[in-house]
């Protein structure tokens, strides 16, 4: 029986991830010591077994040592295999050395997790200079799709969109969403020049608005990118209510500048957040039991 | 030359132990996103050089990704020689499985630093299961003792003093500091139900009140067990003015039931806090060059 157990804040994942012949739900206890360390225990016995460890690691810095304490006591503890399925996987997006003498923290952060794990699944990583997972993950690195839930989500309004995406990074990406939906597809020019300061280009759209426009990215942090981006197709005369994202990073501040700009925001449940509203579970489930895990 | 760079909190460390002839200070630059993730870079040319990070890991979270992220990339860059010098070593205390199923995280821990470190230097590490750092670090692992420097600072009083350590772990330390003093100690009992609740047992004292009496232990969190030892002592008629630690990883309202009880709480710098008196830099640059660390 392959054992499902909870990171902090994956309990529903993880639930739905066991409630499946052959795997069992067990607890990591995490207890947290006035000093601001962390302490993990494992009641269920491990030995042989194939263990899931399920959560998303956004905002990771709180959640990393649990993780890699988790998986160390596994391995003592005699588990046959340790997997991760994290429907976010942070330091992705540091994929390169930007500045001479910066650090390429994606290929570090894999470095960490390979060292403890046998495997790991994600949602949507975000690939731009690295073509796939295996650049960089030394163990099968498993990426779930999340265009055709989406394209799910979309395809309940009345009338297709327009899918826009912000800059040439999401290109790939869009365009999947647009083909599961049968939908055209744009992409806008982004220069970014600082974490809160970018600026796009609408020179990616050809046409006459003639139907309502949906900005589509992979993840939204500070929403300068989509802010930017609904301003630009407004300018050019289209009309856009929705962006739609996979992985929802951002707080307080940011989803009341959406709402000031009377636009709603849809995002996957991959990162906890009031704007989840596409499930892409099944997604993950699907090629979970792809990847030979009972 | 060695090249020494600061970790978050560790700038005037950095610069003490800098400014020697054949070191040089650097500056690693860390960046925080408005995801929660971090990146760090460094400007200096670090190829063939000994390169030495300084910086204590009190409340780890947040200080473990930039300091791996550092060492991985100098790796890459090209340095000879990694040291990591940490005033405060987090996770020692958890030196067992307590209960069945509990990662023992201080071997988890030096694990995660061991495999990206040449050498570590730290104070007053707290080794009561484990004999030495080097049960679990497999790098040269140098404990700085804060014996001497504490001593130092009790003997400016006009009076020696009774060394108390509030439980049996503190006995090999305290011992340590009495004998540099020359004054006589003691040693409680504790007995540990939880996080907060602590009980301790005077059954350790000996004779009648004849001088103040001084509470000595490597560090306080809760303060539980020092507020308690310091009720037991009063008890049996001495007075109690001052706890004396190396690690201070308290805060407000601790410190708040510190001052309640009478009781002034004297530190170490290894953990920044107002109650820091004792300088434990000079043992560490003395250790530092005993290493071999030009």
């Amino acid at each position: 029986m392959t054992l499902v157990l909870a990171l902090p804040g994956g309990e529903e994942l993880a639930a739905r991830i066991a409630a499946h012949p052959g795997r069992t739900l067990g607890v990591l206890h995490v207890h947290h010591f006035p000093d601001g360390e962390q302490l993990v225990r494992v009641d269920e016995a491990v030995a042989g077994r194939t263990v899931v460890l399920a959560g998303s690691l956004d905002r990771p810095d709180a959640k990393l040592l649990p993780l890699l304490f988790a998986a160390g006591l596994l391995r003592e503890l005699g588990a046959a295999r340790i997997g991760l399925v994290t429907p976010y996987l942070p330091y992705m997006r540091q994929d390169a050395r930007f500045q001479p003498g910066e650090a390429v923290t994606s290929a570090s952060f894999a470095g960490l997790l390979c060292e403890r794990l046998d495997f790991l699944l994600t949602v949507e990583p975000h690939l731009h200079r690295w073509s796939s997972l295996s650049d960089i993950y030394s163990i099968p690195a498993h990426a779930v799709g999340a265009a055709t839930a989406i394209a799910g989500w979309l395809g309940q309004a009345p009338a297709l969109p327009l899918l826009v995406g912000p800059d040439e990074e999401s290109e790939q990406w869009v365009a999947g969403v647009a083909t599961a939906l049968g939908a055209p597809h744009a992409v806008l020019r982004k220069t970014r020049r600082g974490d809160f300061d970018v600026s796009i280009d609408g020179a990616g759209l050809r046409g006459a608005p003639e139907r309502p426009a949906v900005l589509l990215d992979d993840l939204i942090s500070t929403g300068r990118t989509l802010l930017a981006a609904a301003s630009v197709l407004r300018s050019a005369g289209w009309a856009v209510h929705d962006c739609v994202c996979v992985h929802a990073l951002f707080d307080g501040d940011v989803a009341a500048r959406f709402a000031e700009a009377g636009l709603r925001v849809v995002s996957c449940n991959t990162v906890r957040h009031p704007s989840n509203a596409v499930d892409v579970t099944p997604a993950i489930l699907a090629t979970l039991a792809g990847a030979g895990v009972a």
